[in-house]
């Protein structure tokens, strides 16, 4: 790393001991044995701490000089390495830029390095909360849940991030020899949603926030899988109840849940859920209907911050496979859709067809005007041609695939967007293509001029 | 009118003149000429107004003891007859118990005679707000609305008031010679769920409430009706737009607006919505997409308090009928439901088969997991038996239609309902079937004891 690029950072923190720049290079890409082994090695020369935007001025300013890539990173909670240096250069630890900056008309605008966590707690302070959050809350920045992410804890209600109306607005900083601010605003915050930072690094962003919920967490035990997913549907089928979480998950994943042992009665099905208290005796009634027992019942903030008790949404969304993955190594997972029509042969056909290689693990999110059932069911990994397999396996059954063991976004997209809005974007404010480099598939400036 | 029933009373309050008599036997059933022709000569013999639930139960045992009907009333405004005494006897105005209880948790308790308007303002006090309101808020009661209505306002969102979770409790006198206090929880208060009071009279109400969002009124405008239909489409299929409203009106409603006559152009259908603060930039690219235009904007609570302004829920749903009738009382209107699956080609066709003779409008709801068009057309009518074909010919086109010109419960329900509980249910609270008596079709006492 060039000695000038170094001194032109000044007296902007950074992180250069190997362990150190190690632990910033990486994230949690192991949940995948096939990115695992592409990914191992990938590893950045410095990690760079900018307190402010005008340190994140000086470092891009830097970077487009000396040609060095700049990866930005959040918590680095993601899963398919979207925080991860391909091409070295340096890692720009977002975290000093974690200040809530206002709250109005339903509006909150923060730093993009704001732990998800301290933000929904100044937020509770206001009497306000978060629409969406990662499964890594507590772990995880704003900026990289809309960067890295799709949703989370709160997509039942608000359906993903990159529906209308959940990023109102971001602030990014180009990468060149004199760094531009461009603010986005409504339907162009497109750009940087889900950009895994290639597309401007994002310091501020304006989100809705709503009113606070007390939300209760809830687990129902059920007989059969089937039963729970019965009533995990008729639960997200009432308008009447407002909730921000639903996952089922089957009796072969119960077993590693091992702070819920005492609660979860063994070779029992769960649905876990975080429902509005006005909701929690329909939600009683529904679960009645479906012979389905509440084992667990829990204010989510008293969970979430009592040292010796645990908040249901760690055991949904990817934290259900990281439960497992504590105990046994072995293992991965996969992500689904599920047509509606043909939801409920589709899951008896497959669970018939893999046995125990699949361990059982839906989610239910709003998409568009329905519900729509998810799977991120655990897979006991044997090789990579079989992962390969079940997938397509799945996809043969009519499922929808998102494959989480693709590390660029065009693979790793739910549906087929186009990236070519996103590239020529690319083009004006990242001209070098230095701006985490190998994320965008198909792009290199010189392709994009060409096609231009 | 027995003089020992009138001592019974004691000191209750009573309405015994004509014309204020015939003023609270009356509601809105004038909106349908069958039913005008039908109940015009309706009335009750005395209007009692009790101030409390201890006089709400003299009137009661006095009622059963001398063989009075009782027809409870809330503000009013039914479109059905709700109110209506039938088989004369006494209307019971419960309007004098409107009380706001308590608020926690998420729920609120409150008599059942208070007036919505009211109840809004002080739920606003305390930072809340209600789920759902009729067009009539500010004249209708929250038990009118619960036992005499559907949905209305909110139901955008939280779907109709029979969602599960839409009521969380009821409190009712019995009509027996020693009347008893009945609390009915959760899915028991499906037993008071429109029942046009005949099951019960309902004094106290446990709703959910919500945090209090400030809605923006919106009306949008448009060059053609299918336009606007695929606009509000889109705009409620967005699930991180919060919204409480969205209704198309087509231009042929509009000029009967007097007061935004300045501001929806001539020719033009238009989108009324009430939008989440957050949601105003979203949506108006969504609008831009269909070549809308945003004609106005304004504070819901400050179009509904500001003498010189309107809100727009008051040109929505039955108030959009409303409108055209202040000026024309040659029209009536008819309830549907669109399949959503040929809702396109459904319009499209009865559009062209009706020309001038139906003035659209069309509301949004949520339905289960989905989002459902419901139409409530106005029509210009002629005679009874072409209002019958114009229902029959969009049943003939697949269209659901939800006869709003019947004056019992069964033929006016949007379901097919099995009054089987509710009649065993009546059977033992109302033994003389003294409770709106002619309002459940196949009710009588003998002839459910001879079922049962």
């Amino acid at each position: 790393m060039h000695e000038d690029f170094r001194a032109a950072l000044g007296d902007i923190p950074v992180i250069d001991d190997e362990v150190g720049i190690k632990r910033k290079s990486r994230d949690f890409f192991w949940y995948s044995p096939i990115l695992f082994e592409q990914l191992r090695d990938k590893t950045a020369e410095l990690v760079v701490c900018p307190r402010d935007e005008k340190d994140v001025i000086t470092v891009a300013s830097a970077c487009a000089r000396y040609g060095v890539p700049l990866t930005p990173r959040g918590g680095g909670t993601g899963n398919y390495g979207q925080s991860m240096p391909f091409e070295g250069g340096i890692v720009l630890d977002m975290m000093g830029l974690d200040q809530l900056q206002w709250v109005k008309d339903g509006v909150a605008r923060v730093q993009a390095g704001k732990l998800l966590y301290d933000l929904d707690q100044e937020l509770w302070a206001q009497g306000k909360e978060l629409r969406m959050f990662p499964s890594t809350k507590k772990t995880a920045t704003i900026g990289g849940h809309i960067c890295g992410g799709a949703g989370g804890l709160g997509s039942l209600t608000w359906g993903f991030l990159d529906d209308r109306g959940n990023v109102v607005g971001a602030r990014i900083v180009t990468l060149e020899e004199e760094p531009r601010i461009i603010e986005l605003r409504g339907n162009d915050t497109d750009l940087i949603n889900r950009s895994f930072g290639t597309t401007g690094i994002v310091v501020e962003l304006e989100l809705p926030v709503e009113n606070r919920t007390h939300w209760r967490d809830m687990i129902v035990a059920f007989d059969d899988f089937i039963s729970a997913v019965q009533f995990a549907q008729e639960f997200t089928a009432s308008p009447g109840i407002a909730k921000y979480a639903c996952a089922v998950v089957d009796s072969t994943i119960t077993p590693y849940f091992v702070h819920f042992a005492k609660v979860i009665p063994e070779g029992k099905p769960v649905v876990l859920l975080m429902v509005a208290p006005s909701g929690v005796i329909p939600t009683a009634e529904i679960a009645a209907g479906h012979s389905g027992t509440i084992v667990y019942e829990e204010d989510m903030a008293e969970g979430e911050s009592n040292p010796a008790k645990e908040p249901v949404y760690e055991y949904c969304w990817n934290h259900t496979t990281l439960q497992v993955l504590k105990h046994d190594r072995s293992v991965t997972y996969i992500q689904t859709v599920f047509p509606s029509e043909t939801m409920y042969r589709d899951i008896e056909a497959l669970r018939e067809l893999f046995g125990d290689e699949v361990l059982w693990h839906l989610e239910f999110i709003r998409a568009g005007s329905d519900i729509a059932c998810t799977g991120a069911s655990v897979v006991r990994y044997t090789t990579a041609d079989r992962l390969e397999e079940v997938m397509s396996l799945h996809e043969k059954q009519g499922v929808t695939v998102v494959n989480p063991h693709v590390s660029n976004l065009e693979d790793g997209a739910r549906d087929v967007v186009s990236y070519r809005d996103r590239a020529e974007f690319k083009l004006g404010i990242d001209p070098y293509g230095l701006l985490n480099p190998g994320k965008m598939r198909d792009y290199t400036p010189a392709k994009i001029r060409q096609a231009g």
